[in-house]
């Protein structure tokens, strides 16, 4: 495959050179600051050729003889491949030899210099930072340097996907009532109109939803201006269908071209105290913004992870839905294992079209991790045509998968064994299980912090010297984002306490590098619990439906109090599901759920 | 008794119109930032009449026609009947109450009035935010207000007692050491020159110490002034012997008078970056300082955290003769108890004259709380003569005390039935043990923080809907102050990661209103474990000898792992202090050291 990015990388620098630009830094990301951003804003991959199907880490520096690209370890081995023979170089984000970005720039250049960047493509705060340092050493930034508008005449458009309402039975609480809602933490900040980008914020504000703007997420490309005398919507009219549109004049929304948004913000009068989050939004719009800014908007964030109970009733449908399609989906596993034929990728689509044959099921919500054995210990392992084994031989297969359901997300990850499994895989997979239930039925007062609660699920690992070193849960969107904020169970400190309605990820692990890799994930929903004379307490009900492997329990660790919850989990896995099952899955699932001994 | 506030108040308000002053505000505190000043510095308690035997909470505001002292929650009653016709009125630092000082002056001053306080009993940061907010208002601060040298000529002088050698074969590390060790941490801060205020870390620094000055502290008055080329200690002569005359110039001190460090400050030559950290130093110095400042100095607090081999094996030492001197207060409180003549105060004084006499403890390590019944049920319960209460009946009694030696600080907690125990009083002491077992047994990675190991303490209760607020573990100084930083084990986040050598307290409790009080407590040492392919892996060692009440465990509660801990432990307890013991002492331990069934 002939690779043509020396010819993109002289078409920049003459545009560098050109515009008076000594160096210029490059974003993965879009004016929403979206993880995984549309083809429209992959420049970057276009540019430098390293890309990945699922998620982009890769922050590019072009000079004039050098070009680079930063990207996290995750990501050395591939991207030092796909970088071989295109101009650039990795640098490291994390580990010994991570070098900062910034500065590397301040570094490198001279006083005088400029650097230039997209605006649209960096948030205010990452901005703020670069320039205070540029400025710091005597150098320059310009941020209306859009590199690819001059460059990439091959560049893609703007997803043009059709927007969809998202019931507001699921929901149980409408766009006024949410529009409400935000105008009043809007006002608790002290300001009087707020400009959301972020867009899973917007689709929940709406109750509108895409499929393919963003891959994995429901969520369309839009802006949102919310006061309380005006609703704007920034978003490109070939996405709107008569039904959207009825549903936005319903909700006085005003619709503008999406590139409106520039000029909008530009016009507002000074006495608007336009609220806007600095992380979530583009240096580009707040160059524009011609009324006061007030950097905030946390508080939008937490609204949107609170859960109402019609919420959590239709998660549970999710559940119960997701729950079906894992049954099919692990009996073809074992009914096919012992042909040989299997893969992780084969197993990765397979697990997509049973998923998706529920016409409620819109995508998936991350791309799945299926990993047979060593690679299950790597806990991004994503399969590629070049890393692909067959699923053969005694191991240890780990599943992690999710459907974007209209009523709700879900995200699970399932251990099993194909052969017999080792005592000592036993003996971790029990372990790791111990952890999960031990944060699963944790009671703890309101105001308790996810950080306070990690340890629970990792003791059992620390008192035998293992460890896992990601987070233990994140929270959960609801048919948005699988990764939301602000809550989530880890080792760092977070201060944003657990609230009834918050769901969140209960994902302990354990990975013995080139062997295999244990995760048990559940999703939990926080809820009140009781109030005593201590104050009010809050609990967690598990909301994920599928069995744990029974042949990976090693009883003898476990507490009698630990078998029964899964024995119990067990049964209410099995009688919420069988109704929906055919009889030969029903007798499948009957076995997979007996009683542990 | 009569009281003379009023005439001091007049004295006061008379200097304040003498010297323009509108309001002054008084601390608590002396230049050093003690917690427990000595009489020189208690004019606040002198002036107001409010003042408790341990802890001094409470500021002062007076203007011309009000007079008033915040205090926290502890002290509402006592401060409101202490402060009856003295003319103060009492305002609340905590609580749904509360009122914040500061706003308070904001609001009841005028534009151009000055406030004016001592700014040698006031921390930099106080001050600065005071200034700050002052400022914004259009009022003045004036720092240079002493009032207690123009209204309080009866004012003690400062404290004369003798300073005296701190053995270095009991530290294991020499004052050159030290010095060196302070020194790179200021190379570090980039500064070049340290002054130290704060008395624990001058006492540890210097190998010095003093019974008297402080309260229940062997630390002395002083301040201190590193360099790379220069030592010097400020410290009235009076406090000298020749022995410690000779120690301090075998390490090359300059010695200085107490009051000389303001003119040594202001001579400082403007190349000196001196370190001074803003919450310890006092701004009456802060305002002297010629050179340029550098604020800092968190990692002094932390290498004083840091217990050596050494010490540790000499904290064992003073564990062993504590552990003797509770065998012998709890055979009397047991041999006593049934005469009913037992009191609460009378405890607590013959286990002070127990304790000190074993001739290396120098002093209690704090106030002993000594509660029965209800009076536990208040966790900084102190009894009063007006509270005390005779130990009879049925019921707990809840002892928190320790012991300054010489070989370290020692600080336990037992809680022990007399009469019969009810079974709800075994199930939450039960409850409580399992708490401060996990904890004492878990092994966790290098870098993980106190906050994140708190829960295992709390989980037991709070999956019971009970709780306790105060912290699971502070931080203990070695023949220091009893409470030190920089770690803890607490609700709140504290950056600061357990490291081998941290010596922490473990005190789960449970306090039942108007009922009962349980707290169990043990000092533990943090230590490595083992490094396995995860990394360097930490435990405790459990540092407290003594029995907790074998009457008050409910084993039908306990895993087998949980009463093997307190078998294993009650026999490290007996083979350690038995020989120290009389045949008497000896049996009885024996007694209280049998095997959980």
């Amino acid at each position: 495959m002939e690779k043509n990015n020396l010819e993109y990388l002289a078409r920049l620098r003459k545009a560098m050179a050109d515009n008076g630009i000594a160096a210029t830094v490059i974003s993965s990301t879009d004016p929403h600051q979206s993880e995984l951003p549309p083809a429209h804003w992959r420049g970057r991959e276009w540019l430098t050729g390293f890309q990945s199907e699922n998620g982009t880490s890769g922050t590019a520096v072009v000079t004039a003889d050098k070009a680079l690209v930063w990207t996290d370890s995750r990501y050395f081995i591939q991207a030092t491949q796909q970088l071989e023979g295109t101009g650039f170089s990795m640098m490291k984000d994390d580990g010994p030899d991570a070098v900062d970005l910034i500065d590397w720039l301040v570094e490198h250049l001279n006083q005088g210099d400029t650097v230039g960047i997209d605006g649209m493509t960096f948030s205010i705060s990452y901005a703020q930072r670069l320039e205070q340092e540029l400025s710091d050493n005597g150098m320059k930034l310009n941020d209306g340097f859009a590199q690819f508008d001059l460059i990439y005449p091959e560049r893609p458009g703007r997803p043009l996907n059709k927007i969809f309402v998202h019931d507001e039975n699921i929901v149980g609480r409408n766009v006024d009532q949410k529009v409400n809602d935000i105008l009043q933490e809007v006002k608790a900040e002290l300001a009087n109109a707020v400009l959301i980008s972020s867009l899973d914020d917007i689709a929940w504000a709406t109750n509108l939803r895409a499929a393919g703007d963003i891959p994995f997420s429901p969520v369309y490309l839009a802006f949102l201006y919310l006061s309380p005398s005006q609703r704007v919507i920034f978003v490109d009219a070939d996405k709107l269908t008569d039904e959207v549109t009825a549903h936005l004049k319903k909700y006085n929304f005003e619709i503008k071209p999406y590139d409106g948004v520039l000029d909008f913000v530009a016009s507002l009068p000074k006495e608007t105290r336009l609220l806007l989050d600095p992380q979530k939004t583009a240096r580009g719009i707040y160059d524009k913004v011609g009324c006061t800014p007030v950097f905030g908007g946390d508080a939008i964030a937490k609204l949107k992870s609170i859960k109402n109970a019609t919420m959590l009733a239709n998660l549970a449908t999710a559940m119960e839905k997701d729950g079906v399609a894992l049954v099919k989906f692990f009996m073809l596993v074992e009914k096919e294992y012992p042909s040989g034929k299997l893969t992780e990728l084969g197993l990765g689509k397979t697990l997509r079209e049973i998923r998706l044959a529920d016409k409620s099921c819109v995508d998936e919500s991350f791309a799945p991790i299926v990993g047979w054995n060593e690679h299950a210990a790597l806990p991004h392992y994503e399969a590629t045509p070049e890393t692909d084994v067959a699923i053969e031989g005694n191991g240890l297969l780990l599943v992690d998968s999710g459907g974007q359901y209209t009523y709700g997300t879900t995200d699970i990850t399932r251990t099993i064994a194909l052969g017999t499994p080792t005592e000592e895989q036993k003996h971790d997979f029990t372990l790791v299980m111990k952890g999960n239930i031990a944060l699963d039925t944790i009671k703890f007062p309101a105001g308790t912090r996810g950080a306070q609660l990690d340890v629970l699920a990792r003791q059992y690992l620390w008192n035998e010297g293992k460890a896992y070193f990601h987070g233990t849960g994140h929270g959960v969107g609801f048919f948005i984002n699988c990764h939301e904020g602000p809550q989530s169970i880890r080792l760092n400190e977070n201060p944003v306490a657990l609230e009834p309605g918050m769901v969140t990820s209960n994902e302990p692990g354990l990975y013995l590098e080139g062997r295999y890799g244990i995760r048990c994930e559940n999703l939990i929903a926080c809820e009140p619990w009781q109030t005593t004379e201590f104050g009010p307490f809050l609990q967690f009900r598990t909301m994920t439906l599928f069995p744990f492997d029974l042949n990976l329990f090693d009883t003898s660790i476990m507490t009698p109090q630990e078998i029964e919850w899964v024995n119990s989990y067990h049964t209410e896995v099995r009688n919420r599901l069988t109704p929906l099952l055919t009889p030969e899955e029903a007798e499948w699932l009957a076995k997979k759920t007996a009683p542990l001994k």
